[in-house]
């Protein structure tokens, strides 16, 4: 066994878990994955959720630099969320263990 | 955007984030995957946890079928922990989470 276990990388590794295991959030960052949306076409395709949670989440990756919110002064106003740069890396660094769940879990 | 968004794959995606968010267990795994161990070793590379704790984790870690436990009757009895090829699998798709959480959390 190591004695090298970089115990420095455990909080930031566990933090981003927590953020993924926090119901919605895997999904919104892949439905952000395939294009800006609006929030009630997100909220749309995420059959299922609550205007209050799917604005409470979105704000949350935005507020953790996954998502943007982007405002345009247009009547009515026009208001996109999708992904940062951060949040692109972090979609594809999902796919992995998407896979894993997909083969392993029932 | 989309609406082929599979929600069936979704709680499986998100009990695996839980799983992984929880304090220690991917520091458990990536200790395991440098081979397997005896508890009294996997508690002394991952310094700070607790005996209680970790008897908790890697029991759970067990029940995921991430984990498994050899007992080999010897006089002391020798127990292992070492990682199952499901847990294997896992941990191999952890590094790009990690590699994520390394460039882009603070």
């Amino acid at each position: 066994m190591t004695d090298r276990v970089e115990h420095h990388l455990c909080p930031r590794f566990e933090r981003t878990f927590l953020l993924l295991g926090k119901r919605w959030n895997g999904l919104i960052i892949r439905v952000l994955l395939d294009g800006k949306g609006r929030f009630s076409e997100i909220e749309q395709v995420l059959s299922g959720i609550s205007g209050r949670m799917l604005s409470e989440r979105l704000r949350e990756l935005e507020h953790e630099g996954i998502v943007q919110r982007e405002v345009f002064s247009e009547i009515p106003v026009r208001i996109e969320y999708s992904l940062t740069e951060k949040g692109r890396a972090l979609a594809s660094a999902l796919d992995p263990i998407q896979n894993w769940a997909e083969k392993w879990l029932e």
